[in-house]
Formats: structure tokens, sequence, C-alpha cells
């Protein structure tokens, strides 16, 4: 059964996608970031998903690549004021997430104690 | 290499996985859902999926999960007050994609004609 996923549906999953929100949350610090430096901060991520995640983000205007033309060529990712929006989002649920967590945690006790 | 992820990552993605963001979206219509009705409404989600979605949801203290002892028993899911914080964050994010989305597939059809 092939059910075509509406295109708002297909953006949520990028932007939420697990590599996809630490990438967005990376870049909106405002710097811009080489691929090497975004691999350090996403730790677990493979290269072949930091790739094929920067190329999804890029695709929907979320992510800017440039490729600077010297000894050796680099490459660098910023967010476009697109992504800007997305990640601002993230951001805030981040934040959230993290004046939350304590009560979530206590949460997950109780239910581990039930 | 076992990374042990700080409790904000693991809580940022039950939120955010592919069937709690939906999940999420859908409870934060402020009704009770039942399973069957939460299934018609995640059509990709697999029955192992959603129970599994709707566990972790329940722990993390996002989800009550209310049992009516009735003749057949039916369970009920609503979100708590913790999970319509999260929740909210969601619907904001849904509803910007929806703004944005025209945008979203211009660059993607930008980036395919590249």
């Amino acid at each position: 059964m092939q059910v075509t996923m509406c295109p708002e549906r297909a953006i949520m999953e990028h932007v939420t996608s697990r590599w996809g929100v630490l990438v967005l949350q990376a870049l909106s610090n405002g710097e811009a970031w080489r691929f090497s430096e975004l691999r350090r901060e996403l730790e677990l991520a493979s290269e072949k998903m930091l790739t094929q995640t920067l190329r999804t983000l890029e695709r929907d205007g979320f992510v800017h690549r440039e490729v600077f033309p010297v000894i050796p060529p680099h490459v660098e990712y910023t967010l476009t004021p697109l992504g800007k929006g997305a990640a601002g989002h993230l951001v805030a649920l981040a934040s959230w997430i993290l004046a939350n967590e304590p009560e979530v945690t206590q949460a997950q006790a109780r239910y581990d104690a039930s």
C-alpha cells in the first residue's frame, strides 16, 4: 500500500529527523560550520547520515552550502533565513525540554516503579 | 563506543520521533483518542510502533492512558498538561511548515534543476 506523504509531513520529517534536529540546532548559533565540525558536534552521526541530512536540508532551502575554492578546498554550511525559521522552533522546543526535564524524569521514575 | 545520551536529547528524540510528532499533534486537539482511532489517523504506523510510541510518551509523562473497565474494556489516551507543553511546540512548527511549504517546494525545484 503506497501512501504518498503530503509535502508538509515530509518537511516535518526532515526537520525533526534525528540528525536534522541536531544540525539545525548547531547551525542556529549563527556561525558557519565545516562538515568536520558538524561531525564532531553530532558525535554519533555517520558520515553518510550527516551528508544525507545536509543534502536534504539544503534541498529544502534551510541550509546554504558554500564551497571555498582554496587549497585545500573546504565547504561551509550556514542557515538560510528559511532555515532560521525552522531552527527557531526547534531551539524553543529544546529550551522547553531543558526546563521541564526534571518533571519528565520524575514521571519516568513513577512509570518504572508502577 | 557506547555514548550515553543526555536526558534532554533522549526526550527530544521521543517528542520528535516520526510517530511521536504525529501522536502529540493528534492528541493536541484536546479530545480523548482510542488506540484504533490513533492507528487510523497515523495510517502508516504499525501496531507495534504505535504501542511503543504511546508507552514512551506515557512514561515521559506527556500522555495519560485510561482504561475503562466496561465490556468490552477500552483504553483512551489524552495529553497531560506536560504533554500539552510539548505538543504546543510541535503544532507551532507544523503551522510554520504549512505557511512556508511553498517556499520549500520552490527551493526543492531549484535544487533538483541545478
